[in-house]
């Protein structure tokens, strides 16, 4: 079932109401606390998830639900909200303005429809399949990077790769011109926008990467994980985005050296 | 000669006119270059300096004037305006609006007054030696921290550290609760809002430290070198900000272990 206007309407409004919640805990009384897997959670991501949770029931009782805070609700309709409300929980906690909130509606484990929004400095990235990705409502556009060499690359940290992951990180990093670390979900907004050329990561969570590919895709890039293939519900979560889709196969290259 | 309300508000009008030279430039045409060290440059930066530059003759012809992009500029009255005007050119090249324009003013070497402007979002840190720091025209305060085992930490990038420095900085890193790289000046804003506690890097120039140390000082925090020593046109270039003085023995023992 194509991506409708409803459909992106109710996205959007998920991301109002994520963003209202999230905003009066910005630097002020957050309610830090320790996942079992001892990342930090807060009161802003809890409570942006329900204000989602709440909408989606109220508006689309038969769609499913996957979150980040509250994982998942079956649905029936074959289609599921992928929510995240607070990607890069550490930058929230720590005062910076580049968090995001990421909201993608997959249908059988296949993204069609991503946003990525700052709510702090009102920045959305809004992507559907097969049309034009939108930043603050104009169309974003990737570029193009002729040769590696010329690339900006960004990863949120190289301490979340394994030994053989950094490793690989390591010759891409050694390609390109500059690697700028932080981030999280606004760097592929970044990739999308035209700003940067490359994201590599790994050990993301559906939740983490749906999003992300109709706005990156729809710019023109193409996000795939380190053996190439398209990103879905079962990918291993080592993922690339690329703002040029030339240049995939010079990243696969340099990350292959991986267990070499 | 203590600071002047006239040297504040002169200072302020500096960062006004950089902001004004940088913000047509951020995700547009920005003219990137590289010096001959590789590090990036761009007509941001050197416009944005050439601004405050054309300020300080006009108004100050007798002060010295050490900036980033075009060098030194004696003076005769003992006092040097030091100007960085894109902290974090890479994050600025890539879309980052977390950035800083730098502002400085020493005297016999020692900073009396920094400003951290951010002048796409509009944020700003000015601290006067012995006078409470201001973050967009209010107070602002660092927080308390017991333990660096619950503290956040934040650093550009290991990769700006020699080896000793990596191991050293390793071993801080294991200690805290949180680390999150990237960020350039605004992280030393976060410290003096009391939303990061402890930042740690090396190779720092005289225009990446100086503005920092009244600002993070006068909210209450404590700046210094890898040895514990204050702040001054002499420093190595290794520095410290935390946000509870308390904490700086512990940081100091954790970074001890280089060369061990």
């Amino acid at each position: 079932m194509p991506v409708s206007a409803n459909d992106v309407a109710l996205a959007e409004r998920l991301a109002e109401a994520a963003g209202a919640a999230i905003r009066p805990r910005f630097r002020g009384s957050f309610g830090l606390e320790a996942k079992e897997d001892l990342s930090p959670v807060t009161l802003a991501d809890r409570e942006a998830e329900e204000a989602m949770r709440r909408l989606i029931i109220a508006e689309r009782p038969m769609d499913g639900i996957i979150g980040e805070e509250f994982g998942t609700r079956d649905g029936s309709s074959g289609r599921q909200w992928v929510l995240d409300p607070i990607d890069g929980t550490r930058a929230f906690i720590a005062g910076r303005p580049i968090f995001g909130t990421l909201i993608a509606l997959i249908e059988d484990g296949w993204p069609l429809l991503g946003i990525i929004d700052q709510p702090i400095i009102g920045e959305r990235w809004l992507g559907v399949t097969g049309r034009p990705t939108l930043f603050n409502g104009k169309p974003a556009q990737a570029r193009a990077c002729r040769d590696l060499k010329h690339a900006i690359l960004a990863t949120t940290s190289p301490a979340l790769f394994d030994d053989a992951q950094l490793h690989a990180f390591e010759h891409l990093d050694a390609a390109v011109t500059s690697t700028v670390l932080g981030g999280d979900c606004y760097n592929y907004g970044c990739v999308a926008s035209g700003w940067m050329d490359v994201v590599v990561e790994a050990g993301l969570k559906l939740h983490d990467f749906a999003a992300l590919v109709p706005v990156v895709e729809g710019a023109g890039g193409r996000m795939c994980d380190w053996q190439g293939d398209p990103l879905h519900a079962g990918s291993n979560g080592e993922v690339i985005a690329a703002g040029d889709p030339a240049r995939i196969e010079d990243i696969l290259e340099a990350l292959a050296c991986r267990g070499h």
